[in-house]
This record gives C-alpha cells, structure tokens and sequence, in this order.
C-alpha cells in the first residue's frame, strides 16, 4: 500500500496505541470491538477511532464493529511490525545495554543483529550473544547483516557522527537517543526520543495544577 | 497561572521542543525570533506557533518577532522547568542508571534524590552518590526527600506494584518506562515511555515507501 495523503505524526502513534489495545483485547477473549470500546480505553472519541482507521481502507461493519484479531493483523501490517527487521545499536553504554534487553523491540519484530562501539576494550568483546563492532565498519556490517535500521545511543558529542556513517552506509531510518538534534539527508527519517521532554509533561502537569480532564489525547 | 482551557498533549510537547529551539537560536546570538523561525526549524507553520504560544497569553510584538531570552524563560516557566523537581527512580537495572546519567534531566531541573530497587544485593549499596534504598520503604522516602515524581524503570511484572506503592506515597505523577499499562487514581497523571512505539514510526514509514513530506509533524 502507498499513501499519498498526509498523514500526521498523531495518527502513526495512535495506530501503534491501537494495536497494543487490540492485543490486549484479544488475550481477554474480544472477538470484536467497537470504536467507541478503542476510543474509550485510550480516551480519545469514537469519530477519531474510526477517523484513523479510514484512513488505511475500510474497516468493520456499522453497528457490529471490528473483528479484533483482523484489525490487529491489519494494523500490524500497516505499521510494518507483522515482519521482522534488522536493527544495528550504536552505543553499549548504559542505554544500548537496556535497549538490547528491551523486550518489547524483539515481541514487535526489531532485532539487534549488531552492536557497534568506539572503544577498544569493548570491540570484538561478546553482549548477549552479539560480537561488538567497531563503530568505523559500519557500511560494511550494513551490507553484511542487511541492517535497516540504526539506534543511536551514544554521547552526544559524538551521535552527529555516528549519525553521518550511518547515512554513508545507506541508511534510511534513525532511532536517535543522544539529546541533540541530528542533521541528515531528507530522504533519511530521523526520530529523536528525548527521554527529558516526557518528564517535562510531568513537571507541566504539576506546575499548572492542571486537572487531568483538561489534557487533551491527540 | 492556572488553564481552564483545554490543552492537548501536542502543544506541550511543542513547548518543550520551542524551548530546545530557542535555547539553540539564544546560543547562536539570535535576540529576537519570529514564528516562522521556530516554525521552519521544527517543520510547523508560523500560524501554529503563533496558535500555541498565544495560549499562554499575549508574547512578542507583530513584525518585530519575539525576545528569544524572555520567551525561553516564560516556557520554562509554564514547563516548570525554571525550578528544581525532586524525582525518585525505582529500578537500578539497565534503563536505571542510563536515566542517573542522563545529564538532560539535570539540566531541566529532575534531580534523582533517591533510587529505590527490590534487590536485597542493590539495596544499601551506592549508585552515583545516591544509596538505593528498599523499594518497600518508598512512602517514608518520598516524605523525607520531598520527592514529587517518581520514576519506574522495573519489569513489566512488578510496575503495577511499584505504580501502587508511589500513589499509596502521595505522589501525583508518574513516569513509567515499564512496556505495560499501569492503572493510576484519576488524580495521579501517568505517561509511560514506550521505546518501542517510536522505533514503529520507523517501520511505519520504511514499510509504506513515504516521502517524508507526507508525514506532517504535530
């Protein structure tokens, strides 16, 4: 499927809560499910659920709902997580090392197939099951583990160039954890996680005293 | 201040990426900046930066732009970033101590004053200056260190339980980082970090062949 409308950032985060429900569902037995049931447990209103969903197609029958383990397959196909892809880590600092036992990255399809690193004593050593490679092989582990996808998790006095090697290497997807905005070509998607922004919407919350009905999900 | 009006998680999270921009543009020398300034370098348009900041009242004067220093003060302001938060982290595995060492949440003003960990092994030990204490002792810590918001980087398994300890605690804001939906009092505000939603962006985007200006940043 190619889209050629727009399509806003929103819309993909929601189909990954979506699909995280619908599985949720599933296992607590739900053969269907309605719009308003997905709206309801992510706090959203029907007409966004069924917004979202239209988007990718038809969905469901009017009045009986989505068939639950359809729509989930469906979704995991949109967001490309039915398949599997190849992940290179760089960094095996404290947060590549959580990324690695990260669970969730393996359950939705992300596998670290390698690990890279600009420390000597690390390169070549042995991190759950994975030989460290040195950070300048990178094109050519690329080619050789048909890697995908790259996750930065380095300092970030040195993530530009970790960022710049994977773009050389033909890289089209960047997972960023370093807190500093990368440049990179405009074919190349860049996400930067920035772990300090979600607190920020603690310290928001608490600083205007807001009542949690005045926070609006999008 | 207090906001009566609604505000959707999208705005917040723009402030925050305001404030990084106009951090940056106050480094590089810039005194004033427009709209479409913050709106190009964040991919937005200037009518909804203009929107967004005009939320929080009356900034800056029509053609001359914005003081970058005075408006980077009045978000960190609405943020709460201009003050101190005292956080308490519960998990000293992995995702733990990249959070001690992640120097952003310092510099936003989250210091860690207390790590807590269910680890007999951990517990009494230090961890970058800070002594991990039991996990079972979290409502008597959260008193005496005046923490304000608690932290979870544990398993799945046990995040509810610690979720209930930090609410049993007093604590009104929560951030998990634990791949599971934790249920909180409706007072308490809970944002839970999934790594692997963001790296789904990714799939999403390298599955469905986008051009990226299909994607539109909200």
């Amino acid at each position: 499927m190619t889209i050629r409308r727009r399509i806003s950032e929103s819309t993909i985060h929601r189909l990954s809560l979506y699909y995280r429900l619908l599985a949720a569902l599933e296992g607590e037995g739900y053969h269907t499910v309605s719009s308003k049931d997905l709206a309801h447990r992510e706090k959203l209103t029907p007409a966004q659920v069924r917004k979202d969903l239209s988007f990718f197609g038809s969905f469901g029958t009017r009045g009986l709902g989505y068939p639950t383990k359809e729509l989930k397959a469906r979704i995991a196909n949109i967001l490309g997580i039915d398949r599997q892809w190849n992940v290179g880590l760089v960094g095996a600092g404290n947060i590549g090392s959580a990324l690695v036992s990260y669970k969730e990255f393996q359950k939705q399809g992300f596998m670290i197939k390698a690990i890279f690193d600009n420390d000597q004593r690390k390169i070549g050593s042995n991190h759950k099951g994975i030989v460290i490679s040195d950070m300048n092989d990178m094109a050519a582990e690329v080619k050789k583990k048909k890697l995908e996808i790259i996750v930065i998790a380095v300092p970030a006095s040195v993530a530009q160039k970790v960022c710049d090697l994977a773009v050389t290497a033909g890289i089209k997807a960047i997972l960023n954890f370093a807190p500093v905005n990368l440049k990179v070509p405009k074919e190349v998607l860049l996400r930067t996680e920035n772990m300090a922004m979600e607190i920020e919407f603690l310290s928001f919350f608490l600083t205007n005293r807001l009542q949690l009905d005045n926070i609006e999900r999008t």
